[in-house]
């Protein structure tokens, strides 16, 4: 971070000014990434979809065996200490837990004494009065990178091994170097959009993908190796009560690029129309819309209209 | 480390106590696993074989678009600092370059203030007069998780995302909660084997896989997902030297299983034979100590006679 100014972080059980917060380089977290994260987003002082984050951390720290005893009531904690430090009401938090300083040995040890790590970060007001994280609908990319598969590294795990991803998005930039994965206009894309080894599309380096064909939803399937993102599954759960046909399955880049209307979820940008798939115009519509306008509803309910 | 005592670390141009040194939590080393690193061995005060190391970071930091502008006067000059404040001649030595603190954007920028952290640890003396870091051949088991593909993470970038390896290893232990996965005297392996996702043998979590058959020497090819171990090059090529017929190709297990002799390289075991592959024995052999003994020879040569 460069301007963080007097913001602060909850590292290891305590507040520290955001500039002075380490960790040990023995963590395990830094020398082998072998840490779980969450990338969560409090509105109004209240933390969107806890439950749904636990369950993933949950699911993640499973895959991991990393058991950190940590309760739920614990980890809140934290985070609301946070916030509080801050004092801050409406924020990206990304919540870390790594396995900790073990003896020196690659092999993962089952008593763990984990760090845990709260970063905040301000943002502005979402639900129906807010406003957009991003400026513009996203300018995607295809990229050559392939999504690692499930096989290698559980596809559900949320983790510090975030380098996929990084190289994802470091082909955006090649471009300018000449290698001709800019945009049109010369600038790198929002997000690069990866594949799977068998060609499938998969997800952006960090969103989930979704698309609207002659009036169906569709998103490709956890099944396949796509991290199950939290606002993936709300958005999927909005379209089945507003009654829009969905549809999880495996498609071709064709596909996409042939659709009505296609956007990109995450946490912190929500939902987010594409503009551009490799320069082909595609951009929101009446469905992304529809869709957004009950995300916000869910989250105006969940959070502000609670206080 | 649980028993560091009175050892030091380097960390960003400074000797540190390894209890008190930290990087920034918002090092990208430590939040996305966006580091290189090397594993490196001194012999009687002199770094073996860090024309290589220096050759293979490059290609790490070249695959992660991770232009530090370290030169390698710098970089050896802190490793000579390192063995020097610990007052160690024989030792471990790990190398980290992280991409360091950049704003908090997943898109890595072309800027770098990279972060790099020295670790050294006390090692047994080797060479002719030395003895094994291990202590007795390695116990090995074929797990399920398969290594990264090259296409996800180039294969011979070595990196700070090191999951694969672990989950790798974890699954050794998995056997004592009953997944029947430890050895037949119910302790876990020393190496999980890793196949690609095809099913050939790659690598194990921490090393690279030989194995004998007819007189001729094996290894799994670095054309495919295999990361190019410097212990390998020089086993390769001692066995040229001598004569001895190499291949290196794309094997089953099954070829494994009924090899000759097999063994294990990586910096810190030098040549490990393989006691059991899936409770199988297999065994070192002539062609193993004939190649251990060449490799012991040219530790001596490269480090203890210079001196």
């Amino acid at each position: 971070m460069t301007d963080e100014g007097d913001r602060y972080y909850h590292v290891d059980g305590e507040i520290a000014p955001a500039s002075g917060a380490t960790v040990s380089v023995d963590d395990r977290g830094f020398r082998y990434g072998d840490a779980a994260f969450e990338t969560i987003r409090a509105y109004g002082g209240t933390v969107f979809a806890w439950e749904r984050h636990l369950e993933r951390l949950k699911s993640t720290c499973d895959a991991l065996s990393l058991a950190h005893n940590l309760t739920r009531t614990d980890l809140r904690g934290r985070i609301d200490e946070t916030l509080a430090a801050n004092d801050l009401a409406d924020a990206y938090v990304r919540l870390s837990i790594t396995r900790g300083v073990q003896p020196g040995k690659l092999t993962p040890r089952p008593e763990v004494d984990p760090t845990v790590v709260i970063y905040a970060k301000p943002l502005p007001r979402g639900g129906l009065e807010g406003t957009s994280v991003w400026d513009e609908p996203a300018t995607v990319r295809t990229v050559e990178t392939r999504r690692v598969p499930d096989e290698a590294i559980p596809a559900g795990a949320k983790t510090h091994n975030y380098l996929n991803g990084i190289l994802a998005r470091a082909e955006l930039h090649r471009g300018e170097s000449g290698a001709g994965t800019e945009t049109e206009d010369g600038t790198a894309a929002d997000e690069a959009l990866m594949r799977d080894l068998e060609g499938s599309v998969a997800e952006g380096a960090t969103s989930n993908l979704f698309f609207v064909r002659d009036g169906t939803l569709h998103t490709p399937t956890t099944d396949g190796d796509v991290l199950p993102g939290i606002t993936r599954e709300i958005v999927l759960e909005l379209a089945a009560e507003e009654g829009i046909p969905t549809r999880e399955g495996r498609y071709d880049l064709t596909d996409v690029r042939g659709a009505d209307e296609a956007f990109l979820t995450n946490r912190t940008w929500e939902l987010r129309p594409i503009a551009t798939l490799d320069d082909r115009e595609i951009g929101g519509g009446p469905v992304t819309e529809r869709l957004s306008r009950l995300y916000d509803e869910r989250v105006e309910q969940a959070c502000y209209s609670s206080r």
